[in-house]
């Protein structure tokens, strides 16, 4: 293990920027330990490489080493919370988790049982970086396995609660049509932050309202703020414990182009990550940053954006 | 004729995204059917691949293609409307206006001649997709043979009302200064929304001011809000016919980096989208989105930006 | 249907350049007319947008629309070859072969029965533009369907003859190992050109080869040369008919960085049109040029490339 | 000299984009006079291409040619000031700064002895476009020779106080530290704007605020608005001499993703160029625009709000 | 003039780049002083910024700044010809010829007039950078006032001898077919290399052959080798005065991805500087580099080869 | 340490492409075991991620990431060495020296010091991602230690034996004629290959032949074909201890755009990978491969070169 690495309270943090450059080195999360340098990990970081559920452009698949890439820049101090998130506790990068590119249903479930492993009975939260939005299904039953439902808090320009797509079950549009049916999800606390953009018919808002979600659309955090929308939230999600799930395109393309389903009209990184300050981190039990699309991206835009939104995390 | 094409009431809507991969088949606007494929057409969608009047970065002849291309992640329902545009009247993609990119004059009689044609008397509307702005000339022209003097809504960093240019009458910098010399544009009731950047000389907004126009800053649209700018902007054009001539510059570097004169200090995508939705459609009699320059575009950020203006108007 | 196009012998050719930009109008493949504005098809090019079976980066389902777009450029006359494939027989664009996304097998299937309404008992040959190299097998059956047994020649820099893959018998390295199973080979009478790169095991060549597999390397054409090498093609395939598979990566990522799973070391754009313009037409009843993934591709480099092969043929 | 250059009142202005188009022609600085051209300078645009200072992505020895490329769109009034900065003082291009990439303390001394020679003793006032942030210290200084201790305004998402990295005293991320302990500072009179991000521990902070040094947060900025923040600037820098540093990484990477150190959540670029509005010119006496990396700009987006930035100041 | 410039015999030659680095000061070509810097020019280099008569991707306006910014790269001496083109002679960079881009024919006539007075009297050599290749033409009639017809060496992937386009008489694709009907061109004693590709009918190679070209493929180039091509060539051309005019699209799309209209199967850099060195000097009386579109290239490989081709000549 | 590691004779070898995807997993070169996973190392890939001494475009600091990342494409068997370079021998990925990019003399103390102690007294040899060329002293001055004055094939665009530049000793253009003064190189049995481009002056020739060197340039394996000029190399070498140092810029831009210096005309990847068979690999006692910088790559066709070129060394 790397002697570079700053340590607190017994608990290994990252290599220290200032002796070994940002551009060196290992390339785990923030250049945070691997799980296998320590023996203890409060809170995972793990990549699922995994886009065969994208309805447009793929390539998702290279999200996570795009991220780790970009969370290079990353340091271990974070003056917006006064706190240092790696030293408080002991944050890991677990590497990726291992499933299918032919096969999705057969991936769901090897998605499930490693982080259902990783998850350790809950002692260890899982911060996931995808990957395409199907993911976030059999994470959300890794996480109600401990924690029975969740209150699911959701970024994003789409709903995702589509039924079918081409008669699939599992896509990136219907992983939260399939954690409401499955139960995954406390009744009537769930929510979409972000929301734009054109839908399939007037049925799919109908349809989404029934399985009880509220939405606070992308216009909203623009003529209402930060604030106030985020208020709201967290009277929804009151004090269950909260799954949040990120897909990247809840940013505008301008802040984030490499991503699959652009829709114009989005948050800026700095609107979004002032809305993740807002939540109440003890309660949030697991959560996603999905839908990084490293081919589409320039300059790491989006890369960075997704690394300080994980961080935020 | 595709037999997955949604429809109702009689009109003949988008190929059905969930029936045919968005990343397959045609590549009309927005999946919309062919004119040739229907036997009406309220609205008609029409490409004028010109850029031979820019006096920067040329590219906007590709402009159709590539916006046609980012339109097939549109959906045929607008939330934000509560109304789904391509069912309640019959909307085409008409194709493209052929004009000789080697001689302006000729070009601009082209398009003219063209776009009467498809408007058929005005039983048609148009949404034209540049192309350079030197376009607005012969389309105001073809808006003006049936309704007379109309009110123009200009989004764009720039006034375009400039008057030669190496000597040349017809370029992307002047349309609006001969619009206004050939009566085109009733008195006093246009604008521009979304100026910005320097000027050759003061004359310029004199000149400007002389022809009748008022101007609202990007600066004022953020100081002030959407909603207060657009009162403004109803206010001036009362209840006349109104074209809507947006200059995709309008938007900041940003959000639409593919365009041939980029100013930096502009609108966002989010902005520009709640301000066309502000407008009251009945009263639009024809509309452009131009200097699309797919070269300098990345990602299709510019496309799909100038696709989502184009649903919205 | 448009009224510019060039016609000869009763046969529908392309838009004339000269009279409609080529940057203007419909994006059918090299401008040809489509398939239902023609009576009859000698030749049908066909898109597969599908990439769900790569192992690396994905992309190829935009290939299609790439291609196209690229094929803007062809002219109706080759010179190389002193005739005009246009015109001599009705060639067409047969739009998009629609299948999932979702499920690999569904869409072998898929694509299998529209390639073989398609070509409709064999009097209108198909030219497939991929999609990932996973469509050959489909094709190969329609193909068998009519012909029996063909002989194959496979440009690659792969061989695409390993057996699975995470336990998928169906991906894009191995649908000549199970067309060779299905019996669609002619025994004995097929090729690889071009390939290279490192490989899993010693295995995977004799395996190849105890298929009845040649191949020639592209180390070999560089060395022996063009003429050579396809007299050695030619040899080997006799008389039979002959269906050609030309992934684009047999090209070097110089001339082709726009694919999935690119090796160093390739054959130059020169040496691949070169070696078709070896064969001999009339026997080719059959071909794919697949793999190309515009995402990654420059400037088009990849897609007119593939065009120019895609015309060659 | 060119006769194409718009002149007043003695001065030599920009060469005319009406008479050459903006494309063509030398490559001076907004199209200004070369130094040599003219015999006295009130403002001399000077470039310093160096980037050895810096921690994560070089590249910003290319900022001088690239800001002046991007500077052609720049025209000669600017409506927001009612001013044509370029005609009321003489403005030139004062070319670039020579300097070795190979010894940074050395570098160091060549910038502070090239930008005294230049400044004149205090007639020639200096707009630098870097270059990395270690630019500022000998450009302080010579700022320091004619005005003594100066108030720093500085737009960055860094503190650059830090105080050293890798035993090295003068990278890009110490300046203002350098030029705190060289007394080149007036006491308690500057301030960062724009900072954001994380930082190595939170005696980051403490430090940087014993060094006098106050903060005004990117998101500040966002939640209490340019005028506001100016004003608290204004009133910090009181009516003392004003040295303006701006790291073009205070944009979002949306704005400027062509920078090395690139941090989500930033200004936009409307939101700088009111900023830069708000200052009181006279009292500017020394300012630079630093750590445009064009390697990793698309379409010129970073190097057009440089050249922006530039103009404002 | 800078103190930094190489001299000998005389002549001034480029700064030097161990003393400015290259990536620093003045932007003429290869660092040559500019003509205003010397009294006399035995060769000038001088960009025509033009690029109106292109039917496909524009953008070679911005051509004559690329390859400036790329020929930082070129040194004082030649080693493949053991001689310092720089030293031998006085070189200078002789800036932009200014042009308007609104009016073929008017910019014709300004090119002609501009180039023969630069020219003055055929004392001072022209290398010109294009532009698109309407400009061989006005420089042909430049050459022609002096040397009377001589012979044309084209490089090209087309012939350029096409009759009009839309009915242009000038355009990009028309030079040669205008130059001839002007008698401009010695008869029987001009070539075309590397031509490739698709043509509008076979008339195009009869009309051509009977203008008195001869040409040579680019798989001649391949399959006969170098040598044996330029020996061809220098047969051709005789004792006559020769005219150098170089499409940058001779080269394969790998090696000049940044141009208008790319063919693949064209030429290596190597190749073609290796054909260029063939060529004997004294009997060059003009040259033209042209049809760089840099928004299409990538790292410069387009301009780098074309800065590379100019030198070489 | 991950059980998909492919085994043999008791070396681990890389991780199962065919049990974890290639796109996952760790970074390692080719997915090889780290250092730490393996008791013994025959040859260890090492990154020297620096790029102070770069003399134009910086950023090769990022290459070993790169080359890793493209790496991954890398499969265990070599069919045209009939061998399995990663299971005859245990190979490891070493990780990355460090060292400061401030300081080019203490950078290359601790680069000499680092790969003294990871050469384990020569029983480790050391293939070393770049990084510019200055590592390469450094390098050599280890093996030196070992085996005494070795034989030098350099690969390279350039000579790499200017003395000084802006005084500096120590750059990426002199590690050659640093290394022939300090007496690591054999005496007159050194040889530069793929060398071409423009020179500052003949003496540049004259000194480095007076060093020893001889050079093949990239013609003449254009002319002479790989097997003669190996040949020639190998003659030349003879039976020493040889190190092989692989500048990427010795490829063609078109092959290698990711690189500082680019030169049009060099060798294609085929070219460079059958020279690199033709070595013997025994003799090899220590190997580089630098200057790939992978801001200026496109869809890592730099870096995929690169990490065949490692490969196959």
């Amino acid at each position: 293990m790397s002697d570079h690495r700053v340590r607190k309270d017994g608990n290994v943090g990252p290599v220290d920027g200032s002796q070994v450059p940002r551009y060196a080195g290992d390339s785990t999360f923030a250049r945070l330990p691997r799980i296998d340098e320590v023996d203890r990990a409060d809170v995972a970081i793990v990549g699922v490489p995994f886009d065969s559920g994208v309805s447009y452009r793929p390539g998702a698949r290279f999200g996570p080493a795009a991220v780790r890439q970009a969370s290079r820049l990353l340091r271990p101090y974070d003056p917006a919370f006064r706190a240092g998130p790696f030293l408080e506790q002991q944050v890991v990068d677990a590497g990726d988790i291992v499933c299918t590119p032919f096969d999705i249903t057969k991936a769901v479930g090897q998605i499930e049982e490693a982080a259902t492993e990783l998850s350790d009975g809950g002692s260890t939260k899982l911060l996931t970086i995808g990957g395409d939005h199907t993911i976030a299904l059999p994470l959300l039953r890794t996480v109600h396995r401990v924690h029975g439902p969740v209150a699911l808090i959701h970024f994003d320009a789409h709903l995702d609660t589509w039924d079918t797509y081409f008669e699939a079950e599992y896509t990136h549009g219907t992983p939260f049509r399939r954690a409401f049916e499955e139960g995954l999800l406390a009744e009537g606390r769930s929510c979409h932050v972000g929301t734009r953009g054109s839908l399939y018919s007037p049925d799919d808002l109908l349809e989404d309202s029934d399985m009880g979600f509220r939405h606070f659309t992308s216009n909203m955090v623009g003529t209402e703020g930060v604030e106030k929308v985020m208020a709201a939230v967290r009277e929804r999600v009151g004090n269950l414990p909260v799954y949040v799930s990120i897909d990247i395109d809840v940013l505008d393309p301008a802040h984030a182009p490499g991503t699959g389903t652009p829709e114009a009209g989005g948050l800026t990184s700095r609107e979004l990550l002032a809305m993740l300050r807002e939540l109440i981190p003890n309660e949030v039990v697991g959560a996603d940053v999905v839908e990084v699309a490293p081919a589409y991206d320039h300059a790491e835009t989006t890369s960075v954006a997704a690394a300080h939104v994980a961080y935020a995390i």
